[in-house]
């Protein structure tokens, strides 16, 4: 079990809620990924837009679940990010799911302005793919070899 | 550009909607990752629900687009698995849209029963992490350090 860095010399503003580390109970059911990372689905609680997809590592989610306040790993930078402090465009959390398999986050939150940095309320508005939309009355389909 | 692989004394059942290639211009805005998949967030099309997060390359993503049924590539068993051909638990395609870096997709669907394999209707129902809840009242935080 990690042992917590209890140095309480260390200056910190943070509250009493906000743990110094994850909670070891969580951070044993994450299933990271080679960057050590775990993929976060961001949604708004009462629409149900989906608004983003982040990455976060055990700091970034310790940071989520303590502040009330959505924090990523970006990846392209290299740093810790926390929504809106750069944009005010803030999450504000609501509730953190894990999925059934370690390696998913379902974070719901009240969304203030837009979601992504191109101005838009969600990241998915404006490249629609085209789909073939499926047919549920149809049966079996093209590729039934599939498993 | 890659080339499209025309042998057409191939046997193929499949549509002609159904192109043997991944369109070259939706291939070139993917952002893969190291084992080149990208995520797909999968929201239940009327009620908002998030469904599960799973994972597509390029091959993947092509048949979900052509077939109107959703194809994922399984991580952990290294195959492609069109979601409810062996649980009868399949999905009907609406839509599917890249996000704003190229690196997720929003898959609209309509779920057939239980999306998770547990039988939860959702993999996000059963591992809530107890956040603390974000006050849109609040100015700053204790992290106002991070940007």
């Amino acid at each position: 079990m990690p042992s917590p860095d209890a140095d309480s010399s260390t200056p910190d503003r943070r509250p009493a809620v906000d743990s110094p580390v994850l909670d070891p109970a969580v951070a044993a059911r994450l299933k990271r990924d080679a960057a050590g990372l775990v993929a976060a689905v961001v949604q708004q609680h009462d629409t149900g837009e989906v608004l983003m997809l982040g990455w976060m590592d055990d700091e970034a989610l310790r940071r989520t679940l303590t502040q009330g306040r959505v924090t990523y790993w970006s990846r392209s930078r290299g740093e810790y990010w926390r929504k809106g402090d750069t944009s005010g465009h803030a999450q504000y959390v609501r509730s953190v799911a894990l999925d059934c398999d370690g390696d998913a986050l379902l974070v719901r939150v009240d969304q203030v302005g837009a979601a992504c940095h191109t101005g838009d309320r969600t990241c998915f508005d404006a490249d629609d793919l085209g789909a073939v939309v499926g047919d549920p009355s149809a049966t079996g389909g093209p590729s039934d070899a599939d498993r």
